[in-house]
């Protein structure tokens, strides 16, 4: 139990159901005297909102539910700045069509959590999903637009600056063939490739109308991070990244680097070779290597490297299709079901901002771990 | 920091360093009267050793350091049963030959972890990789022979026996074309399929003369397991499971059920339907669903679902090769280096055991937890 | 840093400032199943409030300050019950005159926590103490609630009924004489002598004319708990207990059993002798000891022993006193306070409800943790 | 469960029973760079061990039993330094007379551990007390000489040298009258006061006749911290200060300053006024206040004021008594014990080495904690 809280100093716990009263997240572990701004926190948490940015009718990707998610800081933020204390964020519901959902009240859905909450509670709000639901995940791009502004603020500056950045490489099977990080929010697939995002949005149309849906690929990269991060044994970095991209719903699968191709390649080919490169900072006498490939994807047992850290994501069709499916009922008879109500066709371009707000909060949190790592820089402080 | 300790309620700590005097494990929280018996833990050991099932003139595919790995049960049993205090599971290291290290003593090897140590530490046990050297991964294999126990001795009696077991699906480029579960210990590549374990070991001897490595695909199955484990929404399990099997150090990546495939599937071929299945225990009056398919990999909104669980997991070539490769010094100028001494071409023989460990140490830290998750299964013993 | 959670797995956050929107708490890891209501919070919380007992006018013992304190259940409750997903409490503050506080933003008041955070965080809500305001408290209160939910309805059923009661032992130099549990609610002191009662009022009454406050003493019954709860070596329950009630601002020492005084006994008088006792339940075949006597406070080794919980609390005299004290602005330069508004005179009896909140959290996470250490009461359910 | 750690950052984690192969710890989380040296920590060892700075005939209060515990370091320290790995430090113990112990085997010992493991467990190393034994804490006190190596090499240097000083303030009913720190070590009581240790001897000899014993209570004292240790709210430093110490088995009580005598205080005799202080460091522009009085023990809100911290504990007398005593059986039949063997009389002398430990360790993890609690402090040295 108590699974509802990730990170270990830079702390976030959620909270809230998709139909309840609101829902929310507390971030116990910002440190004092970082500028908390409503209006970025509202930003972000407008990026996850479907159609955010398009006019809705030609919005085909997601569902049609409008939902405010207007932002209230509650705690911990005094003129302006981080306190020190916790900081709860809170999103309340704006009331929902309920009844939508009591066709599903004593049905499991196939694809979903309904059976799983079920076999583990005895008892499920039925409603939208209950806390299984994607909306869930509001609450972490609020706490993530929280982490962002540590890391912006606390990072130590360097050559390339501090950006994570996510976007679908591939989705209804149509995958990008260039990758242009400026396109990415020009289109509502959030695909780095403008044509692939127009094959997408037809494939994803042409589905829409069968009743069916689409799933995709997303892929990550963190730049200008300093080598460093990540706690050996159990918290490498990749692993710890790998625990809060795989609790997002909707995740099959993870891999850095080359990933799974990897695993056709040889000790020769895949070592990524260090080259002299820049001094990283005034403190610090290290200098930073030059990697000249990025096969680790920045990560070497489980620790950043400097090199950019590259990730990609398996992500599930949305499972709420509408089209008849074989079932059992509560009891454990043979049924149908028929999912009605609105529903996304393909997260991907939802599921972007989510992606990047579990790398921040990872992120702020092996930050804030490596600064107690070395004696010599917590000691520097005291002299 | 602090990162050496995995598990909440099953809590797995581990030390050591792999020219140290020792290294080993503390569980804390495995439950009174669980029966522990050493000759088991040690056989779980001797899997994880370099060429076990085979004579060594034989063995390619790994390292011809010998190791006797002869664990000693310090703490938390008596008489053959667990205490319910913490149970110290100890390996001293034998002699090493320590020189071997001493040219990698100021340069950084490609591909290791050596460089993020030296930047996140500043000092750095450099003998055969000190504490990121995947003998570290011998203290897994003890503690997951632990966790085993509790698992085998607690999870309830099913029709389908409760195993985890985890084998070479694709190795140096070669993939199994069948799997037969009964062939994995009967080749030295822990492969499912005879006639691929030939190729293999084949394409590794070649590269082993070319001083090179190999990385692999290992796929993991676990059967038996009740429908209800995994703790939303961060600690899904497999959230957890990515957690745990990312923490060992060549692993780069992880799918569930179809996984990366699941981008080019849609929803009504994605989902898995359910039908009426059998009664699962006297006690509870749910009725487990049979799943037409498995594309979720028995996990559905972190929970499992009562299906098999099922994931793969990408190997990299190992980083220790005989060619010179490019690098750089502690100061930071480029160099060459040619790393000697004794190195597996292929871990995925000897990753077989420890993924499996990961996943016993996982689950049993998760069964724990679900005992808490409803009241009516805890107010039972009361009665 | 994050030190606003309590438990492991009933785990307790709380947030909030006295002067901010709203404070409140989530509770991670309550079982579901657990009727959970609104009204029986509410009551919890109505204790805590200023005089609640008594017509204000002779309110002589609190602040006048008036907080309706309407609590709201916004998640992880639906139809009544828990459903094992967390659960968050809110109370919104109504609107008060922060400019009471003005005076003292620059200036740390003694004998409060004002310099600390200062010194800690850099920056400080001001208003009404912030986060060190003793409304803080009011989230543990509502937590508490939960708690008690929890064990009232998962505990055991034994001859004595679980209870959990805190009073006023001493207060103002005042001690009670005997101990009547049945007076406790009459009085304002929330006294357990009608009569001690009387006078501590009079001598408060005559502080508050000098401007002055006054300390006391709390002690509290545990009974009707089980043997075995508390988790060995570090989290004994009076460890656990230590750690909740001096975590509660106005606290300066806590004694179990006979505590200081067991300093001037020896064994033999100390020693509680066991007797043979009555059978505890149907499943478990050890007898309950009848214990003699209660030097232990029903604690040895760290685990509960079956035999009433009995401790002691030191509280100090309340810090705002309306007389001109000594202190430093924050700049470090000597200055004199007078501290104007409503201030509590003596917090005991609103510090009643709170010691209990502690201790029904602290039981609750401890009982919930002592369902997993024995497994044969794990397995108990599975057969 | 998995009660057996203690600490966030600086995290031990204690195994091992009294008479199982070895007893140990393992520290999570000391930061790489800090000196440790096998001595330092051996002699701390040695200052727990029975009678350790007296001839063994004149020393009374204390069990007879030889203990070599010669400690080892296992792991985390290269050349003389932690590396930021876990440090393992074990002491085998030497063959014990374990036949001593077995008329103890079915009857659970007045004022012990027993009865509440056979409880919660059902299962009990009856040998020696198992891991309730007191023994356990030589690891305790293995593990404070690294924290104490951490925080006399990090802690900011100031006019006040730190150090955490203990000493028996009263045993057996005898008091020190006056308190000079240079007789601790100087007396087998390690008293403050010489004519009282004289006379606790006097009286500890007259109860070991009896074959009685005696408790007592230890005062601790800690200079040199600075202000700003403490983690609100619920890890304030006084709470985390009495876990620590309530989680040593003899302990029945804590208060902080004034204690329990604040309860007869008022506002106005209790505040302890601040006046203009000494600059603290170069860094930081806040000017330490000087406190007139000490009252609150140097903890305010739970946050370290840079006053001297004080604490007393109450220590019960020892429970193994050579008298006829009263108690059950396993099966909870009236039955009586006489406990042989060889046992304390009074554990002051010996508990106080584990009560500064408990101190090293609590502070060197709420020192690391605050490290990460001000931006403008962490940002510092990356500038």
């Amino acid at each position: 139990m108590a699974g509802n809280s990730f990170g270990k100093l830079f702390k976030l716990t959620t909270f809230g159901e998709s139909h309840g009263e609101a829902l929310g997240c507390i971030i116990d572990g910002c440190p004092s005297g970082i500028k908390i701004d409503r209006d970025t926190i509202q930003n972000a948490l407008n990026r996850r909102r479907p159609g955010y940015n398009h006019s809705d009718d030609k919005n085909v990707t997601g569902t049609t539910r409008q939902e405010a998610d207007e932002v209230q800081i509650l705690s911990g933020v005094f003129e302006g700045f981080s306190t020190g204390t916790p900081i709860c964020l809170i999103i309340f519901n704006a009331r929902q069509r309920s009844k939508d959902y009591n066709n599903i009240k004593d049905v499991f859905r196939p694809g979903h959590a309904d059976y799983g909450y079920f076999a583990k509670y005895g008892i499920r709000d039925y409603r939208g999903g209950g806390r299984a639901s994607a909306r869930e995940t509001a609450a972490r791009v609020a706490g993530g637009a929280v982490a962002r502004a540590l890391l912006e603020s606390m990072l130590p500056k360097s050559e390339q600056p501090f950006s994570v950045i996510a976007y679908t490489k591939e989705a209804a099977g149509i995958a990008c063939h260039d990758i242009h990080l400026s396109q990415i929010e020009k289109n509502q697939m959030r695909a780095a490739d403008a044509w692939a995002a127009e094959k997408m949005l037809e494939k994803i149309e042409e589905l829409k109308r069968k009743g069916d849906s689409a799933g995709g690929i997303i892929e990550c990269q963190i730049t200008g991070l300093p080598a460093g991060l990540g706690e050996p044994v159990f918290d490498k970095l990749d692993a710890v990244l790998s625990h809060a991209i795989l609790s997002i719903g909707a995740v099959k699968g993870i891999e850095f680097g080359s990933g799974f191709e990897s695993a056709r390649m040889t000790g020769s080919t895949w070592n990524d070779p260090m080259r002299e490169g820049m001094k990283k900072s005034e403190k610090t006498d290290i200098l930073n290597p030059h990697f000249s490939s990025n096969n680790a994807g920045g990560i070497l047992g489980g620790i950043s490297n400097g090199n950019d850290i590259i990730f990609r994501v398996a992500v599930k069709p949305v499972p709420s299709i509408y089209q008849t499916q074989n079932t059992i009922t509560k009891e454990g008879k043979n049924t149908e079901i028929l999912i009605e109500g609105r529903h996304d066709i393909c997260v991907c371009p939802r599921i972007v901002p989510v992606i990047e707000a579990m790398c921040y909060i990872s992120l702020a949190d092996l930050f804030l771990q490596n600064k107690v790592a070395k004696a010599s820089e917590i000691a520097d402080e005291n002299e």
